[in-house]
């Protein structure tokens, strides 16, 4: 007779301390009761999903193995961390929503959470920082860094992993491989993972040799040279990765949907006096099939969906991604020294048709932002043409490299800025609107924006014009297909509309929006489409001299961006009138809706023409 | 007899083709020569020495391997290239002055120098970019990586080393091992390093092998057995390095003193089909005594000295480094939560007695200036407050961890930034002039300059109250004692002087020279202390609306800080009167001295005074 499952209550739980009393039978019934609620969620808020699926039963078991009430955990990026959330007590239904739970670890929403991540590859150091205080304060706890294939690869996470030895100050690490991450595992740590499995020699001759040596025939010198090599190939062949060679304990490969391997395995680690990787196996998606048999990345980060057809429940319109993605294509096709550089955003940028169509020339080098840009310089000075696909949130972790190794020798190269502006339901670590600002501090940029496609296809054309290291920036959202004409000159702004009463500077798709409104309100005030933030145009600005009032309006950066550059440019021409300036204040901005942040900043559409009808 | 000795005439060297007629005597003599001519040329004009007199001889090996008239070499950092310099025809003698030769490779000074580095870490990732535009373009030439053992520990230089195999275009990698670094080599890898010779059990063990398995008499088990591992162990123990788990062929170590040696190995990597690192092994500073003694890097970078006793040619006085340094041991001494973080430059940073004293709590985690602020994110949540000492252009290589792992979350961290502002001879790609800007794009950050010891007391003190991230910025230059006495209140600027033609605010040491010479002129005007670059000070705004005219002088950064948030801040109040700024320009500063760089871009006393006279 089939006994009778226990099922959870999801919503009552406050606290992981349940846990420990459950079977390992009850777990699997919680396991797949999870699987299904994060499906139901994320089906109706969006967020990250196959992430989170896969490490469910890692999750169990890592809250049954460590109380985290002391013991610290980083979820690295920490965007598969809602199992986590909802084992403390945190109700999913407002995910990623306004005042809801974030879509990653916070620090104020949880005791139970310990640090912020959203970038990729911090964990690594937090941990080790963290474990640094412990020892120096005497404390006892233990410190985990919960962290993927793909983020190992990363030049911070190997900063770390290379000075855990020296500091002496125990973590764990549990690397989830799962043979995927966002889009594709890159390099040569993910080959070695993949090399795993290789140790099962080892067992095997291990046992062959206990065999051989029993029997005492073989002579002393056999003897010797065995003896040797026994140690030796003890430490080569059981410590043969990289890890290894970097000091750390080694623990698995372990089947991360193995609650009890996985427990014995991190019994093990919390043993051990050195800092300790335990490694395990994991299926991205686990238990939604639609997640299970996505090869793309395509169930990484995902919109509102139909849970039976895994069908989005609102057909996108042509993206700006989509956009400059179609544009990239053209030109690779007429121009065989062009090379696309995209740092594992390939999906996220839709790139994925271009690396099947362009194998040798659209190159994944995987969490490596440092890295894409570096190599980029490499190729520019060569006489390839970069064009290098990144998010404005990570190309912050390329500061350096774009100014050391692109602008100040000038090199040409092609800089797609992807989600740049307010990106709502990410929220504060994923926001696009400090480029403007950051990338202003570095000579030798063009930095531009693009509102329709007519724009985009001029500023697209220019980057490969020899005016060095040219960025052009762009949202999350639709394009809006032109309807105007107009003639461009670099570094040149467009008026779009001739008035008297005042100015408007703005750019980006918004400046649509601004035009439309202005016509049906029969304003009489003239509008500008900046289009470049750097340089200023100044015949704009000598422009800008015989209005009474100017109004910087830029929704998609900062105000450091182009409004201060402004204000400096009229300055220097000793503007007397009023300057106004909406822009995203220097300030990191919680999840919400882009609308509702717009709102919340007093950025809104509403809230600029309250400025121009005061 | 002995043969008289051949020496070549240095300044008559026009490229390095000669050395191919070279015997092996002759490229001794021709060593030794171009060693004593380095220290000759660098104690008159200072510069890097121990790294370049350790690489004379793998660089003349290197110019006798390749024909780098088409091959490529990118020499890491790029600090020890001048032997290279000099065998490709360039005249050391006004090393690091202005219009004279450079410290670093630069790509407008010779047809040899294919890319420029000052910055560590590059070279992999350029190394594989130019592979990448040579077999796009079918071209035929090497690509060569010289990069030493403090330099490949960094992220950026892992992230190239881990996506060479994915992207297999052939790239040589000379690893130049000496041990040292600029301070100490840290973590793992150097660890790692440390453990090459290893592979010497192999090889006897190899020899005892082949006896004992031509014997034919251990039966078949073993044999088999022997079988298998002898490929396992052949794999295991000559590749059992990090470099062959990334995909690496591994050549070396060998002696990097040994011409004839280190040939082969080139000859070898050139015949190798896939990417290869050769190692070898130098002594820093060989040939000169001085050098090869120093265990600490101070003879990593030299000011000008007398090569017979060693000493400087001028005794320097108290530097803000060695200030700040006091000021930290004086904390540490007090507090034992305070951990004090360094990048490798405790050197520079005066920081190595600190090491010593407290050796569990000053930490260098070697070239990772990523890891550096993570870590102080993982340190400063667990109520540690963590002190960072670096460089102003080695910060911008962390300018992401510091706004995601430490900024957002508003964490409490002293950030001693040294070396800002214009830092002279080593010319561009070590200018400390950009990170007011790029600070300031980031929220929560408070960012500082002190003008003598009390503000830096003040300033450091604060560090400690609680404003989260709290930035202290210093030149490269001596501390003026103190001879004023003022109070302070955060976030206010200090009113040094009141008058009524118009009002001048800066900020730094230079203050005090200004403040001497409109004394001395008798000028009836105000002088401001900024003291804070972000926050503006309010008050001192207001105040300033007073007057007619408002110069802003920055000479220690562009005038994306300062300057043009005051200017926006004075616009926000409707100032209506003129303001001037000279502030160092958004540009790539070439060397020179500082005081010729500042009269160059017409930020000097002398102009400033022009501008207050006018």
């Amino acid at each position: 007779m089939k006994k009778e499952e226990k099922h959870i209550d999801l919503k009552a739980i406050d606290n992981p301390d349940f846990l420990k009393d459950l079977s390992y039978r009850d777990l699997d019934v919680l396991s797949s009761d999870i699987t299904n609620y994060l499906v139901d969620v994320t089906s109706k808020t969006g967020g990250h999903l196959s992430s989170n699926l896969g490490v469910v039963d890692a999750t169990l078991a890592l809250c049954r193995s460590f109380d985290f009430k002391k013991d610290k955990i980083i979820f690295d990026v920490g965007h598969q961390s809602y199992t986590y959330k909802l084992l403390t007590g945190r109700d999913l239904t407002k995910l990623r929503q306004k005042d809801g739970i974030s879509g990653f670890q916070k620090v104020n929403e949880s005791p139970y959470d310990h640090f912020e991540c959203g970038h990729s590859s911090t964990s690594i150091s937090v941990a080790l920082g963290m474990a640094t205080a412990r020892d120096l304060k005497g404390d006892d706890y233990s410190v985990i860094s919960f962290i993927g294939d793909s983020s190992i690869v990363n030049g911070l996470a190997f900063e770390g992993l290379n000075t855990c030895q020296d500091n002496k100050h125990k973590i764990i690490i549990v690397l989830n491989d799962n043979e995927m991450s966002i889009s594709r595992p890159v390099g040569g740590i993910s080959h070695l993972l993949r090399r795993f499995q290789f140790s099962k020699l080892y067992a095997k001759s291990k046992n062959l040799f206990i065999r051989i040596s029993s029997k005492g025939k073989v002579g002393i010198k056999i003897y010797n040279f065995f003896y040797k090599l026994k140690n030796a190939i003890k430490r080569r062949f059981l410590t043969m990765t990289i890890f290894d060679n970097l000091g750390f304990s080694v623990v698995g490969p372990i089947d991360g949907h193995d609650i009890k391997g996985m427990e014995k395995a991190f019994a093990k680690a919390k043993r051990n006096s050195k800092s300790t990787i335990v490694i395990i196996k994991t299926i991205k998606g686990k238990g939604y099939k639609y997640c299970e048999e996505d090869k793309e990345g395509k169930w990484h980060g995902v919109a509102p969906f139909d849970k039976e057809t895994g069908q989005p429940l609102k057909k996108p319109g042509v993206s700006w991604s989509e956009y400059f993605s179609s544009l990239i294509d053209k030109k690779m096709m007429n121009d065989k020294d062009v090379v696309t550089i995209t740092p594992a955003t390939g999906y996220g940028s839709e790139l994925l048709y271009l690396e099947k169509a362009y194998p040798t020339r659209v190159i994944d080098v995987g969490i490596a932002e440092e890295h894409a840009l570096t190599y980029a310089g490499g190729l520019s000075i060569s006489g390839i043409h970069p064009i290098i696909c990144i998010y404005s949130t990570f190309l912050q972790r390329a500061y350096d490299e774009l100014s050391h190794d692109i602008a100040r020798m000038k090199l040409d190269a092609t800089i797609l800025v992807d989600r740049a502006g307010l990106v709502g339901n990410d929220g504060e670590t994923h926001q696009g609107i400090y480029d403007e600002a950051f990338l202003y501090s570095i000579p030798n940029v063009t930095i531009s924006m693009p509102s329709n496609t007519l724009d985009a296809n001029y500023l697209f054309d220019q980057s490969f014009e020899k005016h060095g290291p040219f960025v052009v920036r762009f949202p999350r959202e639709e394009i809006k297909q032109n309807e105007l004409i107009y003639p461009f000159k670099y570094g040149r702004a467009i008026k779009l509309k001739e008035g008297k009463k005042l100015a408007v500077v703005s750019l980006g798709p918004i400046i649509h929006e601004v035009l439309d409104r202005v016509e049906k309100e029969g304003l009489d005030i003239t509008i500008y489409n900046s289009l470049f933030i750097k340089p200023i145009d100044l015949e704009m600005v000598k422009e800008l001299l015989n209005y009474d009032k100017v109004i910087i309006y830029d929704v998609y950066g900062t105000k450091e961006g182009l409004a201060i550059h402004l204000i400096e440019a009229l300055n220097n021409l000793s503007y007397k009138g009023v300057i106004k300036t909406l822009c995203v204040p220097d300030k990191f901005i919680k999840q919400a809706t882009i609308k509702e942040q717009r709102e919340d900043l007093h950025i809104s559409l509403d809230d600029l023409f309250m400025e121009i009808n005061k």
